[in-house]
């Protein structure tokens, strides 16, 4: 279970302190060009599944301090980077592409975070599937945090 | 970038040929012991994101044969199981928590499949973003396959 970058992401973002929570700002993929003919098509879609490896991340805790909840909370109930298998994830809109290079919006990830993996997002099964879906603890917190760690979303 | 497995999926399906398309059965994570305290607060949601390693999946193309279109599309524009990473990702619903054990609606995993990571779905990061996201090349075509090919989706 060995995982290959096959892109790498290049962000405004230089340390995880200056990554936003789930950021709204605009990022560039580039894929490696052995990669590209895989990309055909893709700009057909409006957004994507991005798979990448938080490469900054630093071991990690099963119980997690959020900025979202004074208590801590089980590691798979949060958002947390730091995870036994670090991916990161995220559903990001496809603004543009241009050969090897997708420009997205939606991205956090610092600069430099390789990509593993990109998969077309398909609203009848993606989204419809969780159309009912709660937020769980993070039920009308997520308006006002409780303190200011960056671990724990 | 190594991946360990933190569980294995349990279903009723034994073969790539078995599982459905991003099916709707019933199937369960079984998390390893030493993870079980990272599942404290996860029975909050009614959805998770779940990511795990395709292991039966062997190689690559770059250019894909799906069942929905006569045409191949490439690689990154299908959700075909054989790719760079081997990555696989569902939503499912959590139908019920007991230690370390989660049943789950909404997997297509094969009996034994490693999982890697679960996250809670989060409805304001993960569909309200998407909320306009169109179906791509896949429009109006999932109702009927083209052909039983069982690389493409």
């Amino acid at each position: 279970m060995k995982l290959k970058p096959i892109g790498v992401i290049r962000s405004p973002y230089r340390t995880r302190e200056e990554a936003p929570h789930q950021g709204k700002g605009i990022s560039r993929i580039e894929l490696k060009d052995e990669f590209s003919e895989g990309l055909r098509d893709i700009e057909s879609f409006s957004h994507l599944h991005v798979f990448y490896w938080l490469d900054r991340s630093e071991g990690f805790s099963l119980s997690v301090r959020t900025p979202w909840d004074p208590e801590p909370k089980g590691l798979f109930a949060t958002r947390t980077p730091n995870r036994p298998n670090p991916i990161g994830y995220s559903v990001v809109r496809l603004v543009e592409r241009r050969g090897n290079v997708l420009t997205v919006e939606g991205l956090d990830a610092i600069d430099g975070t390789p990509v593993i993996d990109i998969k077309p997002y398909i609203p009848k099964i993606d989204s419809e599937r969780a159309g009912k879906a709660n937020s769980g603890w993070l039920e009308g917190k997520l308006g006002r945090r409780w303190n200011e760690t960056r671990d724990g979303f």
